[in-house]
């Protein structure tokens, strides 16, 4: 049983930047914006090289995504998602999975990484916990 | 002389929203979403009310504010802004300041808040202390 509404979905495979928060080591919070989608349940990021965040997540797996939408409520204001969850970080398949969201985030046919990798990239693996913000999707 | 740069004034007063990180008393990041704007070389946003964040940012006063964008750089990625800041949280003009952004994030012309309220809001202001993210004003 899964912590993501049916209406959250949308959100994570409308093409909007996901701004991504992980702990760094001395507790302070790191802020970075990455391309999301789903896999199954999971909310799901690609990374060619293996940056802060993935470091910070192998030492506290806890995450923090917060999204923005399109879409306006009944006063006006622009709803959003955050999603609090469980991260863990898996080697390889990262290209497979940039590639996958460039679609999305780039447009029909386009190539990415531009450039080959010698490396095959990680995925990061969201289990949603909670999730709150601005629209249907949020408890009240 | 202020740690914000010039190139990076545009995107905060762009109309897209500023998802805002401050900490919880437990050491948990707390994320919402807020309009942002400038009020000289300050980061400011509203509340009508005393919300989590404010009272987090009255006990800690570090902020962590990341702000996506339209712009695409060479290889296609969007750019985004990421500030770390100091905020202070002033009583006062917070429906002032919310009527002045809803110009920004609404519309020309647009009401708000909506409804009349009783009390006068507040005002946080940011005092940027360093720039990141992908564009122009991100360190190399």
């Amino acid at each position: 049983m899964t912590a993501l509404p049916t209406s959250a979905r949308p959100v994570i495979e409308s093409g909007h930047l996901g701004h991504v928060v992980t702990m760094n080591p001395d507790g302070s919070p790191q802020v970075t914006c990455v391309w999301v989608g789903l896999d199954g349940d999971e909310i799901v990021f690609g990374s060619m090289s293996d940056r802060q965040k993935l470091r910070n997540l192998r030492r506290d797996p806890r995450i923090w995504l917060s999204i923005a939408t399109d879409i306006r409520n009944a006063i006006g204001l622009e709803e959003y998602l955050v999603v609090h969850g469980t991260a863990r970080v898996t080697v390889g398949g990262g290209a497979e999975l940039l590639q996958r969201l460039a679609h999305t985030y780039l447009g029909p046919g386009v190539k990415f990484p531009p450039m080959r990798h010698s490396s095959p990239g990680f995925v990061v693996r969201i289990t949603v916990e909670r999730v709150g913000g601005v629209g249907p999707w949020a408890p009240e």
